[in-house]
């Protein structure tokens, strides 16, 4: 196993591209899709339940963790991977991001976050040099890099200030990050919906060098059609020899589009979260498990799934512990779109290796287009 | 494997037995504890980790699947073992003592016992002839009379009227159960505190003739003195070549006391439903893992477990997705107690086997008493 950081992309069809993310913790196949688990868990999972479904790698949530049980308490206890029991790699956020959308009273300086912890009211701060160090304690494989996340919509003067201030943060956090053989840090453009602050975001954390490279500041509100404008120029602004992070996405039509367009990594709280509300999401779209339409199916919720969810249990079982609120229905319909995201990550990779995305694309928006299967 | 329902006792020290229950679905080892799949899931448990802890059984509760998702839709859907995916043995409970302790406004009569769901309100009945028939749409392999547990306390004219009405009862429930090849039907015996009603409720029940018996009326109050007073007569009342089954028993030292009275079964929530409140139970005692001294323990909840939780996480990480209220904490703590309930009945079946009970129940009683582990 390799003691180093290291990207190699094994296979391209038109800009999107396949290849494999080696870390001394295991490799990770790209484009990945990485569960989250916020909270040292991924929701209703154990461990080796998500990597049965083909996870690679784990995205965990600085803000979360840093508050409860915090990254020194979980440094002592031997680093992340050893508290929840997951040795594959695992990519934890700046904490910038959720600082902004979960805290309470914050204030932003030149010099980082002050906030209030949303579970008990205590004051804290997030700088690039204290997200480091917390991303550092966690033991994360790839830690990213604090910056602003530009809300959306920005103007060109509000958007420009804002890359412009987690640009100098990227700095401070590269020089905060250290040497760390084994360990990538990752860079994030910023410049919202604007080209030519994209290239100037882009240029600067080239000039700084990352071993990967984020495309922030979208999936916050702008719609798929804005963001795949985005990502129709704002990868290739990146090193096309370093693995590229879309934040938070997403939903598997937006998935199969930055894939098209480039992307190697992906994360989104959407399979877990509704696996959760009674949302599974199938070849043929989304089932809502819930509706009285499933109370006497017997068939699963996609026969050609081989999910534990679809191989065992009928859409009645689904719907009545559902209904019934019973802990079994998240864990299963979890367990199933966790399934179909990697399931999809599977297909994607072999599609563009063998050649043919073009095809692989068609096909999924065309089983989505056929809709629910029949009724009973 | 065998097509009818038999018993086989291999051991007997003192009046502790251990056997075989064999059915078309497979064999329970005995003394044997049930786990309890109420709304057709053990919650926060999928059934092949069910399995996995050691389990032979379940219990099915009649009360809750008769409305919702109703008998007659499982029995549609090819009923409660199918839909659930447990392949294996189940006992269903008549629905009697539910449907006296959930059911809103009821009314009994010797026919039965009108009622309202607590889920919708919704009118139904239940009597011997619709409990048969329930159980028989479920497809349970152990099926129980429909019953009155007698209230305690009872003075003896209250029990003895409630003794009557239930042996009356029991012989509705044998003429309704049919000829049902493979498939068992328990009788119930009452009478509470009052060792004559309790032989005249044996002789009764023996005289219409049952697969196996179950000591009833117990656990409901009277505390474990009182119950193992009734255990020290009740048993030897039943045919000693049938099981007997204790329902809703109940914490570990009670298990131990009523096997050693010769109990051949008992079903029970605390192990599961423990686990969702954070209590572990470990040769040791009970840990309270919500408790802060659990914060930093790398240590696991027991070093000789080897349970899942045990064997990969720490009390620390146990006490913080506890605290986070993750749904991962109610997994691997029932995961853990359902572990040590099958660990305590296999110790049991096999001191019983070599011919030394008193010692394993003295190590037993001896661990305990050492309270939990060290302070770190």
């Amino acid at each position: 196993m390799t003691q180093r950081f290291q990207f190699q992309v094994n296979a391209t069809d038109g800009r999107a591209r396949t290849g494999v993310i080696s870390t001394p913790r295991g490799e990770v196949r790209t484009p990945a899709f990485m569960p989250v688990g916020t909270a040292a868990t991924v929701k209703a999972m154990l461990p080796e339940s998500v990597r049965a479904t083909g996870a690679d790698i784990l995205l965990g949530n600085t803000y979360h963790l840093m508050l409860r049980p915090t990254a020194e308490r979980i440094h002592q206890l031997g680093g992340l991977h050893r508290f929840m029991n997951w040795p594959r790699p695992i990519l934890t956020d700046s904490g910038g991001f959720q600082v902004m959308s979960l805290s309470g009273l914050r204030k932003m300086t030149e010099e980082g976050v002050r906030f209030k912890s949303h579970i008990d009211g205590s004051e804290h701060w997030l700088t690039p040099e204290r997200s480091m160090e917390i991303q550092r304690l966690l033991g994360s494989d790839i830690v990213m890099a604090f910056d602003e996340c530009t809300p959306f919509p920005s103007d060109e003067k509000t958007a420009r200030a804002s890359m412009e201030r987690s640009m100098r943060w990227a700095r401070r956090s590269r020089d905060a990050f250290g040497d760390r053989p084994g360990h990538a840090l990752f860079g994030i453009q910023q410049g919202s919906i604007y080209p030519d602050q994209r290239a100037e975001s882009a240029a600067k954390l080239r000039e700084i060098g990352f071993e990967g490279y984020a495309v922030g500041g979208l999936a916050v509100g702008e719609g798929q059609k804005m963001m795949f404008e985005v990502l129709d120029y704002a990868p290739d602004m990146l090193p096309a020899d370093r693995p590229r992070y879309l934040m938070g996405v997403g939903k598997p039509d937006d998935i199969v589009g930055a894939v098209e367009r480039g992307i190697d990594m992906m994360d989104c709280v959407l399979p877990s979260r509704s696996g959760r509300t009674g949302q599974a999401f199938t070849r043929r779209g989304v089932v809502n498990i819930k509706n009285a339409r499933h109370m006497d199916d017997p068939r699963p919720l996609d026969a050609s799934c081989t999910c534990p969810a679809c191989t065992s249990y009928s859409r009645a079982y689904l719907h009545h512990v559902f209904r019934a609120q019973e802990i079994i229905s998240s864990m299963l319909l979890t367990w199933h779109n966790l399934h179909y995201f990697q399931e999809l990550m599977e297909g994607l990779r072999g599609a563009i290796a063998a050649g043919n995305l073009a095809a692989f694309v068609k096909t999924f928006h065309d089983q989505r287009a056929m809709g629910d299967i029949e009724p009973l």
